[in-house]
Formats: structure tokens, C-alpha cells, sequence
């Protein structure tokens, strides 16, 4: 074995090096364990731009010390909006002012994906977690009490547990439940944020607003301290269903928000159009575990976007099997804790992030209904008041069982 | 000419003895007016049991002086109520007492067909309105200022102007906007009123009760001074969609209503599966009037049940035309008075029943949806107060114009 052996498999090995990986280890090594990360690529990276951290996951950061500092990076907005993108209509807006962190404990706060895996990358290194890049992990089995770990550059790492945090296409994942595909919704996102100064509608630029139609939806916020204007605007492709494999195409994003309201069609012009992201979940799994081995994060529970509770969750994940560890191998001896603690967070986990899961899909039929049902919808949306936030509750004021 | 002619003209002929014609009958005759009703059939009798009478049929039946009889004959029930018929949860609930009654100025009742018509044909008799059966209408023009109409068996009459009250297919209609289909909904309707002690479930029979699910409701009040339960069974027939001519049979009733909870399901057993009746509307017309004719009820703007307005909108269509003959026509005189009062009850009526004809197909569509649609209403219905009558101001708060 190489450098993997000289920790004398007493480590955790996380594999992946994402927000859900990062967040995990830094939450470990907290307790004092000794951590090590393995990246695929060839640096720590995000794809994309804005990302939205509810109360349920900003709790958990501020209780691992990195909180003050996404505030710092990030936005507080004042409210949730969502508006009807045909008519312009504001359908309900949210509070997330005093009244909302009152509710939940912690605010809700859009951040910049590259300033908050920076955050906990600087965390990590501060807690002595061992980073290591161009680490692509092609094989994980367990050996007795170790997990071992081999990369295609043929490295191998043994390891006291391996968290398997690498992403929606985990090769972890695969060898656990075969090589089951994603499930494709059809539909399509294109990204695109602005200097804040070139927004051509630069009102409400304070609030997340989500403009919701036909099979299409934009979500608008500010992030970077309020310097971008981050942007993602998400169709349903009409040549997905006939079997193009090159379907949701910038004519195709034209098409789709041509008919609607000017205040929707004004975002189009500043979207990155030669880069698109088919949207992507899996059906919720019972099993995360195998032996030495968890699954976690998109690798566990890939979700649509639709909650954007995507990183949200990566983070509830990390902290309850960080707590699990806490209860279960507090001594770190291998005494079956670590099979306790895996277990644990597996039972806590699955149900709360198949409810994720399911609900993201229903709340994306709901933005994107059409007729009737987008009658219904907004009459239903009008009804309710901006510090309602009971529909929120069983999402935003979870937190992770503390025995 | 025939026995018609012996009125010289002066008459007002109303072609079709349905709850709308003979409630335009009395209407006119009230006034003092010479009336004469010309029903095709050999009798005057009405398909169906129940019929639903909002305020704003009410309070017009109240003007004619036979709201009591109706009081007498029907039932005022306690409530309307919604549920959902998969689940059997109630989702809202319109208390129909003193608290409806002070906002509508009238009350709801539910009654039998059969026992309206006996209530109209007596008064129309008592107010000496001319009843003829067996005349079925097939030619009907303006010659000069006089409406001349021919029937099939020969005989004719000429008339100061014609009501077409013919119902759905209307041969009066036919020869105003030439020979077009009603529109087929795709839905059909099982009918089964049975004596209210062999009711299997007797409880809330004081309730309108429509269970409402995916493609299908069925609706359940008591009529006859409570003697009778009535029952309305409607789905969307599968095979409409694919042409066959049989579509609705009652094999696909079972079908459709195979999943629905045990309230729902027991009712099937007692509803006629030996007669259906196909439900049709058609698209709103602008143009009512030609010459000395003019449309009415079914026969201008046939609608979907959804709302039960059927019957409310035709006795709507009798008080307006009414009072316009009143304020036009006072001296019956030809002056134009009858070509004016023609011009403004189509011109009141017309968006009146447009959007009752609209709203109706809508309804129907909330009533049916399934889904995520069904999600939404159902959360829509159960946010709604059972005091909040506020959603149908517009339709059951209606009065004719008095000037």
C-alpha cells in the first residue's frame, strides 16, 4: 500500500471533495479524528454560481464555525418571492427578515459556491484534514474493520470508515446498487450571473425570486456580498420526450420563455448559452451502507433543484454522521462503533432525505404546471401570508437527532 | 294559418315547455301579456331528477310568486360540501342557513325536476297562459313585425315575437347559427334517485355533497321535501377518446370508480346503468336575436353542470327578457319596443351565460383534475372558510337590471 498505509487505517476517508465532502470532514475532524480528503480533480471546484443555504443547513454551519464567515461572503435576502412568469403577478412572498430567523434559529443565506467551498476548504486545512487532489477512487471494499480504498493512479488508502460523498455519478455508489442511470427529467438549466450594475431590472435585487410558468422557471438572487446577480433559468425540453440527444438547446430556451411577461424576458440575453445542465435525481434507496463504507450527499440522494436543498442536505448529512460517530465510536476503537455510527446515521438519513427527494419533484410539478392547475396554484399561493412559514417547517427547522 | 292566427298576432309564442320556457311564460304573462307555449313533446315533463336553484334562480322565483310552492316541494339543505372521493376527506364546506340566506338575500334549494315544472305549470295555467303539446316547431321567421312559426304537423302561428326556449338542440337556434354539434365533454352522467330509507350511508342528508376525484365526481343531495335522494354519477370516459360511438358504457363507469373510498363506492348499486346521458356545452354565441326571435336557456347557451346554473341561468334569461319587455314594450304597441327589449336582454344576457358557460368548463376541470393539480386544490379548498361566500358573489349574487 502507499501513503494511505501510514495512517495505519485509524483515518476517515472521504471521497470527494465537493461541499457535502468538505463539510464532512471539516464536522469530523472537529471531534479530533484524523480526516483525509480524495479529489477526483485536479483542484477543489464547484460547477456553478449561486447556491441558497436554508436555516437547516446555516444552523449546522454556525455549529461548526464557518457560519460569520458565508455571511460575510454571502447575502441575507430580505424575502422569498415566487411570481408567475406569463403574468408578472407575485403569487406569496416570504419574510426572511427578523420574523424568519426568530422561527428557525438561524437565517436563510445565498452564497456564491466557489466562496463556500473556499470557506470550508480554509476550515479544513485549519482542522488538519488532509486534502489530497487527482485522487479518483475506482475501488472500495471492506477488509475486516478497514475500508480500502484504491485510485486509478494506483494509489490505495486504508481507512477506519469511507465516506462516499462524490457526487451524482459515484463510483461508490455503483458498486453498492449497480450501475442504475440517474433519472433525466427532461428539463434543463442554463446559468448565467452579472456584475450587479448590468442588471437591466436592478429592482428587488434584495430578494430570491422565483418566477414560475409552463413547464419553465427562472430563479433570480443576488450573491457576492451583492456584487453578482446570480441567474438559472430551467425548461422542460419539448425534444427530450421524442429521444434527441441533444435535446434543450438554446433555440429551445428562446422558444420556452418566449411568452413570457418582459420583466422574465430580460434575464435571457445575460444566461451563458453555449453551457447547459440536464437536471438529474435517482429514486430515494434504503441502503447507504456497506461494511466500512456510507454513501452521502448527491451520491446518497441526488435531488432536482426545485427545494434547493441539494447542498442543504449534503450538509444535514455530514452533520448527523458526524454526531453518530460522536455517540457510536467515541473512542475510535474498533469495537464496532463505527458500524453503530454508520448504521445510526443511515436510519436517521434515508427516510428525511426520501421525503427531500420526493417533495422536490412534486414542488418542481407545481411551479411548472400549466391550465387548471396553475389556477389553482396561484390562487392558492395568493392565500398565503408572508410569515406563514408552517408549509416550510418540516424542511427548514430540521436538525439532526442529538442521542 | 291555423288557431295561431286567430290571436292576431299579438301573442308572444314561447317555443319549448322546459323549465325555461314556462318560466318565461309566467314571467310575461305576469305582466298581463297574452302568452302561448308550444312544447314538442306530448306532455310537459322534464328528464332527471334533482336540480340544484342558487339565489339568483331563487330570488327570481320569489318575484313570480312561486318560490313557496318550491320552498314546499324541495329541500333547503344545511350545507354544500366538497370532498375528496379517493380519500373521503371533506375539503370545504358553504354553510347554506341563515348566515347565506342574509348574504344572498335568498335561499339554495334542491328539488326535483318534475316538481318545479308542476309548480310552473300551474301558475302558467292560473296566469292564463296558452299550453299546447305535440307541436313541434320547425320553421320560425320574421315577417314584418310579426314572428311567424310553422310546426310539423301543419299548423302555424304568428306571433309578436318568439321565444326559442328548445332546449339543447334547438331547431330555432339551428336556423340562426346554422346546423353545428354541440360540444361533447367526453364525460357521462349515471342517474339514481331512491327513497332516502334506503339510503346505505344516511348520514349528512341534509348536505349537498359532491366527491370530487381524478376524471370523475359524483353528487348526492335530497330532494322532495327530503323523501328522495338524488344521485349524479359523471367520469370521463376513456374510450370517447378513441372514437367509439358506445363510449360510457357501464362497465367503464365500474372502471372509473373502482378506486374511490367506500362513502363514494356505494352508491353505484343504486344508480340506473340501463339509461346515460353524454354531457355537452357548447362555445358562447354573441348573436341571441334575429327579427322577432330570440334564444333562450339551453337553446342560446347550453352548459356544462359543473355549477348546476342549467336551470338557474335559463330562469335568469325569463326575469331579464321580462323586465326588458317591461321597460321596452310596456304598451305592446309596434313601435320597435319589442326589437329594442330583444337588443337588451341579449345584450345583458350574453356575458352573463358567456362567462357561466366558461366558468363551468373550468370548474369542471378543478372538480376532475388529478396529480399535482389535485394536491393544490385540495390544499386551496381546505384554506376556504365555510362563511366565505365570497369565490361565488359574481354568479350567485346576480340580479337582472331594473333600468
Amino acid at each position: 500500500m502507499s501513503d494511505g498505509t501510514s495512517s495505519a487505517g485509524r483515518e476517515i476517508v472521504v471521497v470527494g471533495g465537493g461541499i457535502g465532502g468538505l463539510t464532512t470532514a471539516l464536522a469530523l475532524a472537529r471531534q479530533g479524528r484524523s480526516v483525509r480528503v480524495l479529489e477526483r480533480a485536479d483542484g477543489f471546484t464547484e460547477v456553478g454560481a449561486g447556491l441558497q443555504l436554508a436555516p437547516n443547513a446555516t444552523s449546522l454551519l454556525r455549529d461548526l464555525g464557518v457560519l460569520d464567515a458565508v455571511l460575510d461572503a454571502g447575502v441575507v435576502p430580505a424575502r422569498m418571492v415566487i411570481a408567475d412568469a406569463r403574468t408578472g403577478e407575485g403569487l406569496v412572498s416570504a419574510d426572511l427578515g427578523d420574523r424568519f430567523v426568530k422561527t428557525f434559529g438561524a437565517p436563510y443565506v445565498v452564497v456564491h459556491r466557489h466562496d463556500l467551498l473556499d470557506i470550508l476548504l480554509r476550515a479544513c486545512r485549519a482542522a488538519d484534514v488532509a486534502l489530497e487532489t487527482g485522487k479518483d477512487v475506482v475501488g472500495c471494499v471492506t477488509i475486516g474493520t478497514e475500508a480500502r480504498l484504491t485510485c486509478a493512479d494506483g494509489s490505495e488508502y486504508a481507512a477506519h470508515a469511507a465516506i462516499a460523498a462524490d457526487g451524482l455519478r459515484s463510483s461508490v455508489r455503483q458498486a453498492l446498487h449497480g450501475s442504475g442511470e440517474p433519472v433525466a427529467s427532461g428539463y434543463v438549466a442554463y446559468r448565467g450571473a452579472l456584475p450587479i450594475e448590468q442588471v437591466e431590472r436592478p429592482h428587488d435585487l434584495d430578494t430570491v425570486i422565483s418566477w414560475v410558468g409552463p413547464g419553465l422557471h427562472l430563479v433570480q438572487y443576488p450573491i457576492r456580498r451583492g456584487d453578482l446577480y446570480n441567474q438559472v433559468a430551467v425548461f422542460k425540453s419539448p425534444s427530450f420526450a421524442s429521444g434527441n440527444p441533444d435535446w434543450g438547446g438554446p433555440e429551445e430556451l428562446d422558444a420556452a420563455f418566449a411568452d413570457m411577461c418582459p420583466a422574465v424576458r430580460v434575464a435571457l440575453p445575460s444566461l451563458q448559452r453555449s453551457f447547459r445542465w440536464p437536471t438529474y435525481d435517482r429514486e430515494p434507496v434504503d441502503r447507504w451502507v456497506d461494511g466500512r463504507t456510507a454513501l452521502l450527499g448527491d451520491a446518497a440522494h441526488p435531488m432536482l433543484q426545485y427545494l434547493a436543498q441539494g447542498a442543504c442536505q449534503a450538509i444535514e448529512d455530514a452533520a448527523t454522521l458526524a454526531r453518530s460517530f460522536a455517540i457510536h465510536d467515541a473512542a475510535g476503537a474498533d469495537d464496532g462503533g463505527v458500524g453503530r455510527a454508520l448504521a445510526a446515521y443511515e436510519k436517521v438519513r434515508v427516510p428525511r432525505t426520501a421525503r427531500v427527494q420526493r417533495s422536490a419533484r412534486v414542488w418542481g410539478d407545481i411551479w411548472h404546471i400549466d391550465g387548471t392547475g396553475a389556477l389553482l396554484r396561484n390562487e392558492l399561493f395568493r392565500g398565503m401570508t408572508d410569515d406563514d412559514y408552517s408549509y416550510a417547517d418540516w424542511l427548514w427547522g430540521w436538525q439532526p437527532p442529538t442521542g
